[in-house]
């Protein structure tokens, strides 16, 4: 299957659109968070130093830093793994976002597919990468958790239990501190063959910014930073990062992910109730929704003309157009989209 | 010889010194500048949007779009090329910046080196890269103009001279708005087989942000996208060429430029009155200094204990430790820099 995996949600918002196709949580950064990068604007003049955030990171998570990248988002950190790895059969578990296989097979790699199924929920199954099976021979295994767009979020046992000798398993962790707890995070002592990508973009309003960093095994970090352009992080990415992991950042992205968790049992109930199902129960600030009792096409068209925004599902691997992906707003926005559906279903029954 | 190329001039700053190391001609982006940025920040919930960029270089350059891509300052520049170019034999004129052959090699590149010499005053002879000549094969051609760190100003007509079938021609500008009406830039309706480089960090106090973009052959620029990681330019970098592209930016800058050149004389003078000659007549915002007649030694250590940091030329290929580059800064500074030469020679003498 060809699809475009440069798409992202950022394209499927219009004009005038009630946006749920961005997975971006807040519309801009909260005041302090604005005001500390505004404070910082009169140090430009000098060349950026990744130092703080190093720090900043190591101390967050309880890690070396010798085991912490700052990156200019996660978009370049995927770039980087597509450049510093060594990899000759990599294998990204599909549906998941599509900018680690994209800059894979921009780095001239031949990706290899893992996709989940529908039937299972689109639960990670370890068994294809163990021995005997079809990705045994993957010695770089990429997948999202939790998973966008699926929601689905994976045991971290069970991602542990991909690693094997010669094999790096990178695991997106983009949305995971939208997780309450962030409970299977693989961050911890053992990095051992693993590479933790992580986004300050979905929380604190920063897409614009460019900030992230990885997480992982020592010896992959310092290949990856000997292929990051020097300078990479901007400065104000650099203040970002240390102020949204202070301890008071901290416990503020813990009460949103328990907002959202409230805000996503609303949007699911609502959606419910229009005869609309998630593919999956979803850990993740969205939710995929399968819109194959609305009819075998996209409502994407028409959801637009009733005013909403959605992310199309047809570029990712694994799905296919009746698929939609809603970002988690709030109950009075989840009841006017599910109320858009409903109407769709009206529409499309008299048509 | 086996130089760190990874050496950049805001290493050789240390605390309390008076910075002549770094060439940024700003400690800060002017109050209009920052407060344009500032003003942007309630934004950044967004995925940055290039477009805006991309029409403002185009205008400012007279040139089209696809000659245009807006880069996360020049060393990003630099890694686009090393890998989205294909080339079997680069060459780098040297002594020039190090990052375009750092990145060059960090691609897996061997790398080629046209070596200028002292003796004809650092000027580009383009006599080898032509047919019969030792660079005669070179398919990918790099080289800084003005030149950092000599201040050599080559002539377009040269510049263009090295094009050749299937050879790309790269020309770092990155100090080009640093010069009087940039009367030898190679941006015009010609761009084929070459591509500019040029950075908005040195003029504009923006070294922090991560700011650039090229300008070139179409086909070149292309190939350039195409290996460059979505949303690379982050919002307020694009915000930030935008404004610095504007005609009434474009004028400051010029007027900049000739403050510089009345301030470089000043220096060259200054220097010359303790018995220190550049190594070439300067266009650029700094010079680069021969201080052998001191001795044989490096005299950075000497001249950060009289409170001034320069950058070290030994790590630029052709240079060595008796080289140093100085920043233009204003008349007072660079006699008082001139005093504290004139105070070494004096301390060393007695030594």
């Amino acid at each position: 299957m060809n699809v475009d995996l440069h798409h992202h949600g950022d394209r499927d918002v219009a004009p005038g659109l009630v946006d749920l196709a961005v997975n971006v949580r807040l519309p801009a950064p909260p005041p302090w968070l604005a005001d500390t990068i505004a404070g910082s604007l009169h140090e430009l003049g000098r060349y950026p130093d990744a130092a703080p955030a190093v720090e900043a990171i190591a101390a967050r998570h309880g890690v070396d830093a010798s085991s912490v990248l700052p990156t200019a988002g996660g978009a370049e950190a995927f770039t980087l793994v597509a450049r510093g790895v060594r990899t000759a059969r990599p294998v990204v578990v599909h549906p998941q976002f599509t900018e680690p296989e994209a800059a894979l097979a921009a780095a001239g790699h031949d990706v290899g597919r893992c996709v989940l199924s529908r039937a299972t929920g689109f639960r990670l199954d370890p068994r294809p990468f163990a021995a005997g099976g079809e990705h045994a021979g993957a010695d770089l295994v990429v997948v999202g958790n939790p998973t966008n767009p699926t929601g689905v979020l994976h045991r971290a046992s069970d991602l542990r239990s991909l690693r094997a000798p010669g094999r790096l398993v990178v695991v997106d962790e983009a949305f995971m501190d939208a997780v309450p707890g962030e409970t299977q995070s693989v961050i911890g002592p053992d990095l051992d063959g693993l590479l933790v990508v992580r986004s300050l973009t979905k929380t604190w309003g920063l897409a614009g910014l460019r900030a992230g960093y990885v997480v992982g095994d020592p010896a992959v970090v310092a290949a990856l930073k000997a292929v990051q352009p020097p300078w990479s992080v901007s400065s104000p990415a650099v203040v970002a990062t240390v102020a949204c992991l202070s301890e008071r950042a901290v416990a503020e992205a813990e009460a949103g992910a328990m907002t959202i968790a409230v805000d996503r049992e609303v949007l699911v109930r609502e959606l419910e109730a229009v005869g609309l199902r998630t593919a999956a129960p979803s850990d993740a600030p969205f939710v995929l929704v399968d819109t194959s009792p609305l009819g075998a096409a996209s409502v994407r068209a028409d959801l637009a003309a009733l005013g909403f925004a959605v992310r199309r599902g047809e570029t990712f691997p694994g799905l296919g157009p009746t698929w939609v992906r809603l970002a988690v707003r709030d109950p009075e926005t989840s009841r006017s989209v599910a109320a858009a559906f409903a109407e769709l279903g009206r529409l499309r029954r008299v048509a």
